[in-house]
C-alpha cells in the first residue's frame, strides 16, 4: 500500500496511491489526514489496504496522481529524529569541517532532534535567503512509527515501523560548524525538510525492505547530472530498529514520529555521493580544494529510488532552490 | 485570560480558567484543543476572551479548576525550541562538565530543538528507568507563538507571543556530556517536559510581562525545601523576541511553537538555583565536591511563580520522580 498527502490546509488530505503511482483515491472516508491515520493505525490500516486493493484493481473512484500536488506526508509532524548511521558520511564530513570524530562512533548512534513543524512536498521550492549559507541536499530513507513505548528493545522496535519513504534533509553547510561548535545541535543549519510523493508499507516493498533497512540504490542528480547512487542497504552501521531503541531510551515516541537513517553513503567511492558536502571533501582530498560549489538559486536537485524493474518506488523528489526575499 | 488543557485523548480539551485559578469553563465551543485555537488564533482569541470575562464575572457555566486534571497545555506540539539565555547558568554548567565555553556566547544565542511529541502535565510523575542518569529539574519560562515567517526581525517577533507559562525541562545530567560531545545536541538527555497548569496572555500579565520577558521570581523547591528563587527578568542576556528571530533565521515557525528561555539563573548566588546542576557546581567550587545528589525516586520538585500579591500566576508544577519498569 502507498499513501500520499495532497495539499490543502495545514495537514493536507490523505490519499491512497496505486502501486504504479499513476492513480490516487481520496482516503478521507478512513482518515482525514496522515496523522489521524497514525493515531489509530491498527484500525485505519486495514481500511486503507482495502481501498488500495480496489484502486490497484481499477475498482475505486480515482483521479490521476500528480506529485506536484503532494504536500509532505506529514506537513507538520510531532517529531522528526534523524540518525547519521552511514559512518562513511560521518567520517568524510567531520574531516571536512575539522571536527573531532565521536569517541564511541561504533557503539552509540549519532542522532539529532529535527524541526518537524513545517515540512514541504516533493516538488516544493527550497526557499532560502542566502546562497552563502552553503545549500546542500541529503538523500535519506525514513520511516513513520506508531506509538513506541519508552525503553523499547531493538527486537520489539521493528514492529513499530508502519511506513517507509525517502526525504531531502536540506543542510546549510556554512552555518553548521559554528552551530555544532556550541554543542546544542542543529537549529538554523537544518531548515525545512522535503518528502517523497508517497510512503509505502514495509510489507508492500518485498525484498527492497529487509525488515531493518531499505536495500535499493538512492539516485541523486543535480541539474540533470548524476551525483551518486549509493545503496541504502550497504554500510548502514546502525539499522532502523537500533535507531528506534536509541531514540526511545528515556522517553516514549508518539505515533507519527518520523525517523531517518541519515544521508546514504557507501565506502565504495565509485558510486558517488548523496550530498555535495561529501563530493567536496573527496575533491579536497584528491585535489587540495573543493571544485563543486554548493547549490545556487535556480539549481534543481532530484532524488529517486527505483526497484529492480526500474520503476520509482516512492516517486521522485525534484526541487528548485529559490531566493527568499524576507517576510512580507 | 488564562487557558488550560484538561486531560482526555491525545490532545486534551481546551478550558478557560479564572484569573484566581479556582474555576474553569469548557472552551470546546470555541476550539476543541489548544492547537486548534493556535491554528486560528486571530478568530479564537476574542471568543476565548469573552468566555474568560464571563467566567471571572461568575456568569459562565463553570466547574472547580483542578491542576491534577491538567495535561500539558499542548500534550503534543509541533515544535519545542529552548534557548539557554541566562548566561550565568551556561557558565556554571559548562564549567561543571569540563566543556568549552562557546566562543560567541554573547553574540549568538544557545538554543536546541527539543522533543515535542509527548509533553506531560503539571502533576504528572516524572517516569524514568534509572536514577544513575542524574535526574534534574530546570525551571523555565516559555511562550507559545502563532505563525512566524522565516527571517522575522526581532522587532516584529514580539507580536507573535500569544501565551506565556512556566515549565520543567527535566534533564539527565549524566547522559548529557557524552551526548553533547557527539555534537548533535540533546536526545536522550532531555526526556519529557512538564508544563504549568495554565498559560496566560501577555496582556493579562501586566508588569509581570514587560513585552520581552517575565519579571517575577521563579520559586523552586525540592521535597518541600527551597532550592532557589532567581528572578526571570534579571540576567536574561537574550530576550524572547531575540530568541524567536534566532529560531526563524532559515525557516518559518508553525503556530503552536513552544519557545523557552532556558533555566532561570542569576549572577547573584544568594537567590539560589532553579536546577540541581548549578547547586552542585557551586558546592564543588566551595567545597571541592558536590554535596547535593541529583533527584531520586520518590523525590518531589515544585516550581511556581507568584505575582506581587503572592498569588500563583500559572499554578504550580508539582511532580514526583518515579521508577519506570520498562514496556509492558
Amino acid at each position: 500500500m502507498k499513501l500520499a498527502t495532497l495539499k490543502g490546509g495545514r495537514d493536507g488530505r490523505l490519499a491512497v496511491v496505486s502501486d504504479d503511482l499513476t492513480r490516487a483515491a481520496d482516503a478521507g472516508g478512513v482518515a482525514a489526514t496522515m496523522q489521524a491515520a497514525m493515531d489509530d493505525w491498527a484500525n485505519a490500516a486495514p481500511s486503507l489496504e482495502s481501498l488500495a486493493a480496489a484502486l490497484d484493481a481499477g475498482e475505486a473512484e480515482s483521479f490521476p496522481f500528480e506529485p506536484s500536488e503532494c504536500a509532505a506526508i506529514l506537513p507538520r509532524a510531532y517529531q522528526w529524529v534523524d540518525g547519521s548511521a552511514y559512518l562513511s558520511h560521518v567520517e568524510l564530513v567531520r574531516t571536512a569541517r575539522g571536527a573531532e570524530m565521536p569517541k564511541n562512533l561504533y557503539d552509540d548512534p549519532l542522532m539529532y532532534q529535527g524541526a518537524s513543524d513545517s515540512m514541504i512536498g516533493p516538488r516544493d521550492d527550497i526557499e532560502l535567503a542566502d546562497e552563502a549559507w552553503g545549500i546542500d541536499m541529503e538523500a535519506e530513507v525514513f520511516v513513520i512509527l506508531d506509538d513506541v513505548p519508552m525503553g523499547v528493545t531493538r527486537q520489539a522496535a521493528a514492529s513499530h515501523v508502519k511506513l517507509v519513504g525517502i526525504l531531502n534533509d536540506v543542510s546549510l553547510r556554512n552555518l553548521i560548524p559554528a552551530e555544532l561548535g556550541k554543542g546544542f545541535g542543529f537549529l538554523q543549519g537544518k531548515p525545512t525538510t522535503a518528502f517523497s510523493p508517497v510512503v509505502a508499507t514495509p510489507e508492500s516493498l518485498g525484498a527492497a525492505w529487509d525488515g531493518t533497512k531499505m536495500t535499493l540504490d538512492m539516485e541523486v542528480s543535480l541539474n540533470g547530472a548524476p551525483l551518486g547512487r549509493p545503496n541504502a542497504g550497504t554500510d548502514l552501521y546502525f539499522d532502523v530498529p537500533t535507531l528506534i531503541a536509541h531514540a526511545a531510551k528515556s522517553r516514549r515516541l508518539a505515533a507519527g514520529t518520523i525517523l531517518g537513517t541519515g544521508t546514504i553513503s557507501n565506502h565504495d567511492r565509485s558510486v558517488g555521493s548523496a550530498c555535495l558536502a561529501e563530493v567536496r571533501v573527496i575533491e579536497t582530498i584528491e585535489h587540495g580544494a573543493p571544485r563543486t560549489p554548493f547549490m545556487r538559486f535556480g539549481d534543481r536537485v532530484r532524488i529517486d529510488m527505483r526497484n529492480a524493474d526500474g520503476n520509482s518506488v516512492f516517486g521522485a523528489i525534484d526541487q528548485r532552490v529559490v531566493k527568499y526575499d524576507g517576510p512580507a
